[in-house]
C-alpha cells in the first residue's frame, strides 16, 4: 500500500493511493501516525476495499506521509561511494545524528534557504518509518517494527553543519529541511529495499544517481543498532544516508539558490519536486 | 507559578503547586503543553484563584513538567569552569546537540543504565522551556518566548557519546536519560536566571556545585541563537549545559551503578531524586 497525507499544512487527512488516485482514509484511521501504522492498524487498512473509500477530488497538496514523528534520526556517511567522494573513511559503526522534527514538511513543499546561508545542499535518502515500538530489537526481528519506506530530502546547510562549532544538527534542522514522501510504501510492495535505484536532479541536471545497494549498514542492521541506544516509537523516521553527488562533494562546490528546482526519487517509492526559495 | 504534571506515566494531569500542595489544573488547561504555556495560556492560569482548584490527595508521582516536547536541545560545554575541567577550550559559539524526546521522564523517575553501558554519568542543568513559537528571535525579545525554567538531569553514557563514532546524540538519548522537573517555574518567580546556585549529589556525596553565573552563553542569547537555525515551538526544551563535577571529569573517572541515588537541584526551581537501576 501507498499511504499518504493530503491537505493544508497542519490539517492533513490520511489517504491511500489506489489506481493513481487518492482515496480518503479518514473513516478508517485518524491519521498516518501512531497505532494506525502499527501492525494492527496496517492490517485494518489492508482489509479495507479501496474502492469503497471516498475519492479525493483534484490535486491536493501532499503533507509529510507520516505524522507524530518524535524522532527524525539520520545516519551519516552510510554509502561507501559517498564516503569515498568526501574523502572520509567508512565508519566502523553507524554515525547517528538528529534533525529537528520541526524541519519536516511535505514532499513538494519548497526548500527554504535560511537567512545567512550560502551553502544549502541536497541529499536524496531512503527513509525507514517505524510502526511498532521497541528497543533492543534483534536484527532478525527488525522488519516487524518497520511500517514502510519513503523518500526524504535531508537538506543540509554545510557552513552551519561544519563551520559553526561541532555537532551536525545545527546544519540539518532548519524549517523545510526535511521533505518526507510522497508516500509511505509498505514493505510488501518493495521487493528488495537494499537494491533500489535513487536519483536527484537540480534544474533537470543529474546530480545524484545511486542505489541502496551501496549502503554500508543496511536497514535491518540500522533498526537493530539504533534500538540499542534509544527506544523507537511509531512514526519515528530513520533517514539512512545519501549516495554520491551532493553539492559539497563537487569541484567546485555547488549550492542551491532561489529559483532552483530540485527533483528526487527512489524506484518504487515515488518522487518529490521542490522549488528553492529564500527565507522571507 | 510552579506548574507541574502528576499521575502515572503517559496519563499525567496538569497541576499547580500552591502553599506546598498540588492543585488540579485540568479544569483550566488540558495539559502543561502547547497553547497552555503560551502567553495567553499562562495568563489564564495566573488569573485563576488557586484556592478554587481541587486539592490533589496524597503524594502522586510527578511526570516531566512539560508535555508535547518536539525538540530536546542541549548546549555543550557551556560553563567556563566545566570546559576547563574537561580540558576543552570554551567554544566560540554555542555547541548544539539533541537528545531524543523519548528520553524524557519525570524528575524522580529512575536513571536506567542501558545494556552494555559502563559509563553512565550525571549532569545537572538549567532547562529553558519555550512557550511562544518563533524563529529569528532577537535577543531583546527572547524572554517573550520563554514559558519558564526547570531542572534537568542530562544523563549521558560517555562511551556511547565519545567512543562509538561521532555525534554525541548516541550517548544522550537512552530511555530515562532526561528527567525534567519537578516544576516549570515561570520567569516572574526567578529574580536572576543567570545567578542560580545548582548542585548534584551521588549517595549524598557532593559532586556538582555550581551556578548559572558561569554560563558562557546566557539564556537570552541561546534562545536567539538557536532560533537562527531552527524554529522553536511551545514545549521545546533547551538544556543549557552543566557546571563542573561530572563523572567524566573526575580522577579517576566515576560512573553510576545500580543502587546509587542521585539528587540534584537548582535554587528556586526545586529538586530531583533518582534511583539508579539496571535495564531489565
Amino acid at each position: 500500500m501507498k499511504l499518504l497525507r493530503y491537505g493544508a499544512p497542519g490539517a492533513e487527512k490520511p489517504g491511500l493511493l489506489h489506481d493513481g488516485a487518492i482515496r480518503d482514509l479518514s473513516g478508517i484511521v485518524p491519521d498516518i501516525a501512531g497505532d494506525a501504522i502499527g501492525p494492527e492498524g496496517i492490517a485494518k487498512i489492508a482489509a479495507t476495499d479501496p474502492t469503497t473509500l471516498p475519492l479525493v477530488d483534484g490535486d491536493p497538496r501532499l503533507g509529510p506521509c507520516v505524522a507524530g514523528t518524535g524522532k527524525f534520526i539520520c545516519i551519516g556517511l552510510n554509502y561507501s561511494d559517498h564516503a569515498a567522494e568526501t574523502g572520509a573513511t567508512v565508519p566502523d559503526e553507524p554515525i547517528i545524528f538528529m534533525k529537528a522534527t520541526s524541519a519536516i514538511c511535505g514532499p513538494n513543499d519548497p526548500i527554504v534557504i535560511p537567512r545567512n546561508s550560502e551553502k544549502t545542499d541536497w541529499e536524496v535518502e531512503l527513509a525507514v518509518i517505524i510502526g511498532k515500538p521497541g528497543k533492543y530489537i534483534a536484527e532478525a526481528d527488525a522488519m516487524d517494527h518497520v511500517a514502510g519506506f519513503a523518500v526524504t530530502n535531508d537538506v543540509s546547510e554545510r557552513a552551519f553543519q561544519i563551520e559553526r562549532e561541532g555537532q551536525w544538527t545545527k546544519g540539518k534542522s532548519c524549517d523545510n529541511f526535511g521533505q518526507i514522501g510522497p508516500w509511505l510504501v509498505t514493505p510488501d510492495e518493495v521487493a528488495d529495499v537494499q537494491d533500489l535505484p535513487m536519483w536527484l536532479t537540480v534544474n533537470g541536471e543529474s546530480m545524484q544517481n545511486g542505489s541502496t545497494n551501496t549502503m554500508v549498514f543496511g536497514v535491518k542492521y540500522l533498526v537493530s543498532y539504533l534500538s540499542q541506544f534509544m527506544s523507537l516509537q511509531a512514526g519515528d523516521v530513520i533517514s539512512t544516508g545519501t549516495p554520491p553527488g551532493v553539492g559539497l562533494g563537487l569541484t567546485p562546490q555547488r549550492y542551491l539558490k532561489p529559483g532552483d528546482v530540485v527533483e528526487l526519487g527512489i524506484e518504487g517509492l515515488g518522487a518529490q519536486r521542490q522549488d528553492v526559495v529564500a527565507e522571507a
